[in-house]
């Protein structure tokens, strides 16, 4: 069969000039457009957007390797496999923090508002989708799951369908404990800013500094404060290494186990509402998918759940169950 | 010079009959008797209790490497250097959950009580030592130094001087992080009793499984409950895997940071209070030590304060440090 | 600066037609066009040939990340900063087994003459490059190290210049030791059939499979033998587990510490020679790069040699340091 | 049932006095009297001697542990299930290179004359044992493995039965593949005694480094040289970072699959000869068991043989199964 074809995007964001962490406000998103495209130059597709985890952008999901398929293989593979087809749209939503969370925020840049109000309409202008919620999915993987689950509650009106791999929440878990070992690395490096330009200078990066990153990367995203140094209020006191509860209630506010009662009628709304997660997951994210999934029963809201027994890393294989199911909830 | 020697005490303990946790009543415990016991058969001795960590008891530390003495053979050479004498003593309070915290619990047994009501008067009718305060000193590492620390603070009439090497303390950040892995663990293996019976079995014990020790060890010290499972109420639920916030406000009713405020006249009435840590503990302690130091200063409690540039792990040698402080401090 | 472009070049290759692992035989080679080429249709371009490493094809070259740049990107960079311009060829001669060491062999396939008499003259009939050895480069690291040092001892008629990064050489010390793991493992899984097919299977290739793999590539390229099974004669019998000194010795006559001596012409005739590794190669081949480079220095052939502090592994870094010495040797 | 006791008996050794590597000749040597030694004073024991692998020395026998009972605690509870009344003694043979592999070296000392010529004559004085080698059996583990396997060879006259717990054998795979490791570490640590300075000064010992210890104290046993730098030749020469075949050769000599065939009577005469080794050996000392196992069966040497799935340490439990055969076999 006849393979899709991916296009390279070049987007000038407007939202992202500027921005206070001074990433890149021109970006490269990959737009996978699947095997009929070119051939049915008059039909008109359904739309997914795939978001990456922490330390990723869209790019990365075409990564070449020897057992992992890249995402428009895997697409491929699928579509010859009779799921139907999808445009698929990789936004680059990476800041120097390591991410974004696909959130606005002072600290970084306005994420959410440049997917949803500035790469949508682009890709929507500029490729034969269906523009309508019930024809585009959001889908993604850990910081990216946690995206497709924030952004479809947040943005019914623009989703109809998502899917939630192995995504943060329930901080409680997924990102407390890790708070102590943040501190301590940034001490022991002789504070915030000597610690991060010791991080991005080094060659190979460590995974203690990585641990430490992600909290600073949540801090960015969740806690940013304009007068804080590099305008991020952290989950503890560098100088006296206290965690700082006021922070944490900050980060709270975004944990999905807590926005979910404020989305209700979004989550209803849902043709497809999708989680899954490994049952060995590092940050035990499968606890929290337990409890969001166990609030979603309460409530009625229809969902469909799987647990797999794997830990977080390198589980894409993941997009061959969720795919089908996307394509389904948004075909015409 | 003439080395000290070792006997080992039986003792047969009546608050620890029939314990809930099924541990033994009698308990071998080391005691060291200086160079000088034998040839000056008229003298007394300042003794100090030497508490070991989790998942310790006191023969462990007679343990013989080739790299690092045995706490006998580490005396002798302090004394040889000139230390003053000291009568050591090697309690065993260990548990089938890896240990007591050196506490009354109605789940494991009646630690503390066992240690300062019947362990230290049978000491002191039996061995010359000098029976008061102003000549006993305890000590410890890790869950050894939470005792030290610890029992300090509640028989200031019993202890007159404290070294706590690497001591728990800030559970926010040396214990909350590992709840999760305990509910996962635990779930994974198919409840708590399953999960226990496996690992007592198990010829090798695996990293995960001592984590998840450490929290039940943990929970059966701080969070008792008659009528729960194994006696014992757990920071987290293991049906949905939430926190549990009640529990662990049990917890830190245990917590040094939060005791200090109510131990003020004990703490001051130490001839010597020292603590240690690594500054790149495992579990964070050395940011639990530098709280609590930060508010004995505070209170203008008199204390002495070292860092050193190491982990949690085989740090005996930090005891060439306190052990010859101790003896000056209850020395005669 | 305007940057470069990738190509996606498509070749289908006869020799690899029907090869014994039944790997594919079109193959998808990445072709750098650097800045000028577009612009200056009448100017031809010196080219090299990148070669990756154990479980690479070209393809990954140009795999993204947040810290790392793809080699299209880097050469860019190095462009832009006033290196010359290059075009950069990206083979794949990836096997199931893991790779091909760039050799021909009955069990994997003709990979050098794949590489030496099709890829090359395919991109210099379809690129504007300089077809004379004079303007053709190799390089690459790890087995695409030992690729561009064996292809250029092999080949001086097409090749003027290699570098060689962290090359496998000096087997003794890079392979033997993995030998005693690969029969363990495979033994362990019960065969090599059903090892090789678990290992394929697996979702996550774990540590132990990837270094019993490369001994199984190794093998399938150093020894292979067609009445085997797999066409693969191991380094060790798999039913006693002994050694197989014979097996080991046609492994050495593949070894660049062995070959040198057949090749010193045209190694002499290298208008660039540079090798380098770190010196904490976790497969020690900075001793076997030393024990090369100590060689060529008795036999007076000039070189260049660089230690660096690292590892094995994510050092693409280091070709921000061959490729202007490349570019330079091979430039116009 | 009466427990065990063990007495630490103190030797001072006339061959080990002034010995090469400065390790002291007064050795502490645990002598476990089983519970009938006391009760039946006319009655006389087989004995059997324990031996430690490397960094290992007799006392660590009596190491306790939460979940590993000391030597003495297990012999106690298999007397306790039936099996025979040994004496067990626990020789010290360990050097500030981490051991001696029980052999007479000039590098090191001369422990196979201590232990046969020395410890064991004054065992049958001192204790009574039945001085008759029907009666006198040897048995450890790894490196002590190695040593009961090659002593009971090399001195039928004294011993007559042995058991190998996953003893030292097959050099080309438990220890060649160590040899560029040390090379490389020394080679980093800036040559030999530089870094073997540091690695006694260091609090923690790096795995690298006892890695490298391995290899420098097999050389110390296998390839002393008296005339070299620290009295030993090494399996690689330092300044070139070559493999050294003449030196690897001597060790051979001492690798159990070549000594077995000089042997035959010796292995034929041992009333239990028994090896067993965990599946999983991460020194791969299963494989060299097999092979030499398969030589015993193809000379008709009698033998028993276990595997168990576990890797190579903390295999303690072992000797539950060893030693009740051992007393059978000793038994009066």
């Amino acid at each position: 069969m006849k393979p899709g074809r991916v296009e390279l995007m070049r987007i000038e964001s407007d939202v992202l000039k500027g921005n206070a962490a001074g990433d890149p406000h021109v970006r490269t998103v990959p737009v996978y457009l699947p095997p009929s495209y070119d051939d049915q130059p008059g039909r008109r597709f359904p739309s997914a957007y795939v978001l990456t985890g922490f330390t990723g952008r869209g790019r990365m999901l075409l990564n070449d390797n020897l057992w992992n398929p890249p995402l428009d293989a895997r697409m491929d593979a699928l579509v010859a496999a009779g799921c139907g087809e999808l445009i698929l749209v990789m936004p680059d939503c990476a800041t120097r923090y390591g991410g974004s969370q696909y959130l606005d925020s002072s600290a970084t840049g306005l994420y959410e508002t440049h997917l949803v109000k500035e790469l949508i309409p682009l890709v929507d202008r500029r490729y034969r989708t269906i523009d309508a919620r019930e024809h585009r999915a959001i889908l993604g993987k850990s910081s990216g799951g946690y995206g497709a689950l924030v952004q479809g509650m947040r943005h019914p009106e623009v989703f109809g369908a998502l899917a939630c791999h192995s995504g943060d929440m329930y901080f409680e878990y997924c990102y407390r404990g890790d708070v102590p070992k943040f501190c301590a690395r940034v001490q022991n490096a002789g504070g915030l800013r000597a610690w991060f330009e010791g991080f991005e200078a080094a060659h190979q990066k460590k995974q203690e500094d990585l641990v430490a990153l992600n909290i600073l990367g949540m801090a960015a995203a969740y806690s940013p404060n304009s007068v804080a140094p590099l305008g991020i209020d952290l989950p503890c006191d560098l100088e006296s290494g206290a965690f700082r509860a006021d922070v944490w209630e900050r980060w709270l506010e975004h944990d999905p186990i807590r926005m979910l009662e404020r989305h209700i009628d979004a989550l209803r709304s849902m043709k497809l509402l999708f989680l899954d997660c490994g049952i060995r997951d590092e940050w035990h994210l499968h606890l929290g998918m337990r409890l969001f999934a166990g609030r979603l029963e309460a409530l009625g809201l229809t969902h469909e759940r799987e647990e797999f027994d794997d830990g977080h890393m390198n589980v894409q294989y993941r997009y061959d169950v969720s795919l089908p199911k996307i394509a389904t909830a948004v075909g015409a």
